[in-house]
């Protein structure tokens, strides 16, 4: 496993300009979100598409792409574990995260009309989350779940069929030539993901202000609490806090956490380096800028 | 919103018995997680199908059923947050939890051999899971994601194809009359999903052991820390800790908090009423036993 401290770190000089391109490992398929999230923080970059998580750390790890872009946590369904868990053990870095608004759109082929819808494809979770505009659109129009929003675009766009839609996004409308019938359908509008950029080098850019950390305590009264009480000590703001099971061990936890620090502070570098003795399963993950 | 302290429940006496029977609203269809989890916990229960969790709520808190089954989280995927927001407000209380290990299985009708098969119907996690085991099966064999694992038990035993097969659990098999092919294909065998009892009834049984809360602290340094310092003084085990944010309100959470503990011990009614007062948004959801 992973253990590494803080100081082993480089903090890059006061006048270094994160880059804004450079070739960029994502998830899935032009136009799904991870490449959206990919835009937004390289507007130069040039994206390479791969069908996993585990794929997109493997190509920054192995050197084949300078920088990867991975979903850690959305709003409404909570942190994703198993990035978590590739992130725990691969040889990178957290080093930007940015978050990304989800907006749901209606998008068809150019000339067809609402009333002549029948199918919406859509990833599931999507579908879920349009659920009162689709209820809207009455029985007769049938759900249709895919592998991701980007994929049921495509799909649209690819298709003779002329009484189908896509719930995906207005970049995607751009992407696959379809038009947006009715734009943000979605029940809730407070739909966000934060995604976080990857590196191979070790490195805190600067302006940097949050800490990532995955560890584990002795499953005992107070474990946490004296950890948290190192924050505390420090006035250092908790961004986030969970707790996930580690497999095979009942009752004893991983915690992901995210604090409001910078290890250009020595006494915060101290406190890691504290934290990376006493804590079992201590992994560094990055001290980055971006909410 | 929902603030009740813990002192407005009832702790039934000491030789009161868990009903091992009852109508029991699930979430899904015949053979569904859901499903199966409740015939762990109730025997002798009758399980009513409802669409969404939210319906599996409001069949309990308006009396339709005694008894309702929701999940809260899974090992791998993490809480299900779309569950906690419905806690949050619905009037129900959480009188017992029970884990489930999920099993993975590859279901198929009599007589089809696995050489035979094209397709393979599953709900998108559980084709996630067994990424593996599809891949052995080689590139011509396509994966067809479907709304939850027993749907897709289902629609093969339905179909008239006969390359066709489905991944689900083996209570499914029997369910729909189909055989196991192939048992045990997930990637990882460490796989379960904890799932909760929801009752209208404000009452504890013997035997509760943890208590589940939902809470909000202020978004200043050592908020957090006060409070589990309140857990620590009663040396009280932390069984889940984890932060939401708000809608709407950038760099403020809520909290899903398992602690293990009784409320049947006076200091700890005094430090819930205690937190009660201090925490905005607090709710105590529960007071029960199982893992």
């Amino acid at each position: 496993m992973k253990s590494i401290n803080a100081d082993q770190y480089t903090l890059l000089p006061a006048d270094t300009v994160f880059p804004s391109s450079g070739t960029i490992a994502c998830q899935g398929v032009k136009g799904a979100y991870s490449s959206l999230a990919a835009q937004k923080m390289f507007p130069g970059g040039t994206c390479l598409y791969f069908k996993t998580f585990q794929a997109v750390a493997d190509a920054v790890a192995g050197g084949m792409c300078r920088f990867g872009i991975l979903p850690v946590e959305n709003n409404i369904h909570g942190s994703v574990r198993s990035v978590y868990k590739i992130l725990q053990e691969a040889k990178v870095h957290i080093v930007r995260c940015e978050d990304l608004l989800i907006r749901h759109c209606l998008l068809a082929k150019p000339g067809t009309s609402v009333k002549d819808i029948r199918k919406v494809y859509s990833h599931e979770q999507a579908i879920g989350q349009c659920s009162g505009f689709l209820k809207s659109l009455g029985d007769s129009v049938v759900s249709m779940p895919c592998l991701n929003t980007a994929i049921g675009a495509r799909l649209v766009a690819e298709s003779k069929d002329t009484d189908i839609a896509a719930i995906s996004s207005p970049e995607c409308a751009d992407i696959y030539g379809l038009e947006i019938l009715r734009d943000g359908i979605a029940d809730s509008d407070n739909n966000h993901t934060r995604f976080i950029c990857i590196s191979r080098e070790t490195v805190i850019y600067p302006g940097a202000g949050r800490i990532s950390l995955i560890l584990s305590t002795r499953h005992t009264p107070g474990a946490l609490y004296e950890i948290l009480g190192e924050f505390a000590s420090l006035n250092l703001n908790l961004l986030k806090l969970e707790s996930a099971p580690i497999p095979g061990k009942d009752f004893e936890f991983m915690f992901y956490i995210d604090i409001e620090a910078s290890a250009a502070r020595p006494e915060v570098l101290e406190m890691l380096n504290r934290l990376s003795v006493v804590c079992p399963d201590y992994v560094f993950l990055g001290n980055y800028s971006g909410i």
